[in-house]
């Protein structure tokens, strides 16, 4: 592989998707690529020649370190998909005009589904074409929605993150509740699929009871059938902690979310009020209960909080970077790499691949057979499965009592 | 000082306040004392008899490493507050009573202005009625609102807490915007002070360059100004996002949060709908300027989120902790103890005591000094004072990848 390669992120950050960026910066080195480029901004900035050279910034082992341990991405992100080159051929050959303009002989782009379609597009276009270049996708999303691979780089630390704000939100509620208990309604990412949610339970353990309840999308939500059971809650503890994704969804199909926006909800300038599901169901439950509800939002948080990020995640972020340019180094294009589990105890992953048409749009569901008889809760099955994934930490390079980050020279 | 002690916990919890009970435990130990009580559910529970032997929690050096990283009251806290004597002698006959009984010479209180009151209460009824019993208070509030005392153990943690995550937010905010910004509104806790909202402002370094404007409750809000400073920045800006504090004020007297609940903000099933100011905010700003927003609000886990507690805050609310039992023990009563500043750089801080008329329900606003010119900044005065607050980390024990920490049996 003779020549310099490309590495682009795509689609919502990370915490960790900056050391899948190192893992394919340290392999090209040990390969001996010359340059490694960073789109800025994705398949977006590279259609626009906006690149950047990552050896200026990773002159050091302590550089590298440094970007494993910076949250969101480094390179910038972007939502541009590809159109189909039977639509658009120009985009293509504009794509591999600069590919050759900067003799790119391998393209890493590092995403989820929508970022596995501009893989697949481009490495069937080569094919077609009968071009030299290789493209290898590295896998990232937070949901942990991406087929063939065990889990997902990125997930790791969402569960982390949500898994140690939840305890932290539920001790702090326990403080309280002398006489009446306050309930607190945590809603979390993931609008299609309940892997976010589902890391609410990973805060339950000896010391700490976890949520009352979870509410999952994959679940109908049953608008009475909650109310009674935080009426219940409220009758029998001190404390009501309920999780809940921002995707949990009415028999009618309508998100919870929508209740409110559907009727008139307009302010003193005559905006309408757009809220989430967790201030919709707290409000729902002060007016069902008098009882004080607090509407909690983990945010962009639950992706980007590198500080304590999961190390099992980073060190497989890097892997899964690393092995991406080895396959591409090996001949291996319309490709990603994935993760093959051997085994939950004790945990021990390996490095697959398979080919990107099996994993482009396709979206894996939450097994139902990891969610409770009653809806509301996971099973231990889903906890073997996650644990491992949020065991480790790697601290940040503290400066002035902050996490030092790695930055891009504007 | 012959007999027992007992300590409560009282207001909001903090992610230090159980260092400070540490403290108290170990000062006990150290000179001599038999049996250390826990108020369960401060003051409220005390009067009810709901007590705790810590001895049957803190029995190793781990118990007490355990406990110092434990967030939010381990003892239970309550918002009682004593009434006046005159008003209600009885009251202040039982407590006697019930510290007679257990043969307990003397209280300490850990919390803020109300919770000092208590302290005040029933060290001028012992003095009267020539009761034997000490009173000593034990500063604590993440709203850093005590005078005298330089700062208050807790507002070094939640400062440090709403430092990083703004950092991460910041961060996970540039990912985007190749076209337009996303605004990012974060509300921050102070309803009446802006200490905490003021901390967002440490998120700056080379690395980051903080939050694009911070609004403080001292600063009198103006909409339109708002609005026109938001347009300027968006169109120079990739990026940009908003510290506000829940507490922010229009020229009228009302809340910005209130703007919103004046109105018919009504659900689907009638309920009416309150919002956050971030939210009201992030509503207001789509609507005048078409562009994408979000709320952020930081809500209990500013107050409680242990796992990234600043090292210097621990060790300070262990001190005052530590020095409360000190004082008792020379026999002071009446009083609370304080942190008193030497120095900035290097940051030196000593233990100082006062009376506790200074204190109770006395709250210090941020100097009008350390916001900016504009109103929309913190100048490096306020910099000097806050950065050695949030210095340090002491990472928590962690079993099954979250923080293990010290619960009491139900």
């Amino acid at each position: 592989m003779n020549g310099n390669i490309i590495v682009g992120q795509s689609g919502g950050p990370t915490a960790v998707i900056n050391s899948s960026v190192a893992g394919v910066y340290t392999a090209a080195k040990a390969v001996g690529i010359e340059k490694v480029y960073g789109m800025v901004h994705g398949i977006q900035g590279f259609l626009a020649e906006n690149f950047c050279d990552l050896g200026d910034y990773l002159e050091s082992s302590t550089d590298i370190e440094l970007l494993k341990r910076t949250p969101s991405a480094f390179l910038g992100s972007c939502r541009y998909k590809m159109p189909k080159f039977a639509d658009n051929e120009a985009v293509y050959e504009k794509a591999f005009a600069i590919m050759e303009k900067y003799n790119i002989v391998a393209l890493f782009y590092i995403g989820g589904n929508d970022s596995m379609d501009t893989v697949k597009q481009l490495s069937e276009y080569a094919a077609i074409k009968g071009k030299r270049q290789r493209f290898v996708g590295i896998p990232k999303t937070v949901d942990n929605d991406l087929p063939v691979t065990d889990h997902c780089p990125g997930y790791g630390s969402a569960a982390k993150y949500i898994a140690i704000s939840m305890k932290e939100i539920i001790r702090d509620n326990e403080s309280f509740g002398v006489e009446k208990p306050t309930v607190v309604i945590v809603e979390i990412m993931g609008r299609h699929a309940g892997w976010l949610t589902a890391a609410a339970a990973l805060s339950r353990g000896e010391d700490c009871v976890g949520p009352d309840a979870i509410y999952l999308p994959e679940v109908t939500f049953d608008i009475d059938a909650f109310v009674a059971k935080i009426k219940h809650l409220a009758a029998t503890k001190s404390s009501v902690v309920i999780a809940v994704s921002e995707g949990v969804t009415l028999a009618d199909g309508r998100f919870v979310c929508e209740m409110g926006s559907e009727v008139t909800f307009v302010d003193a300038f005559g905006h309408k009020q757009l809220s989430g599901c967790a201030a919709v169901l707290a409000n729902l439950v002060a007016a069902e209960t008098g009882l004080k509800t607090r509407a909690v939002e983990f945010s962009t948080l639950q992706r980007s909080a590198s500080h304590i990020a999961s190390l099992t995640d980073i060190n497989e972020a890097y892997q899964v970077g690393y092995a991406a340019v080895v396959a591409a180094y090996e001949g291996k294009t319309g490709q990603m790499i994935t993760l093959l589990r051997n085994s939950d105890e004790p945990y021990q992953c390996g490095i697959g691949i398979c080919d990107i048409s099996e994993i482009a749009n396709v979206e894996r569901a939450l097994p139902a057979e990891w969610i409770t008889a009653d809806g509301c809760d996971l099973t231990d099955g889903y906890i073997k499965y996650a644990r491992p994934l949020i065991m480790g930490e790697l601290p940040p390079f503290y400066v002035d009592g902050v996490p030092r980050h790695l930055v891009r020279k504007k």
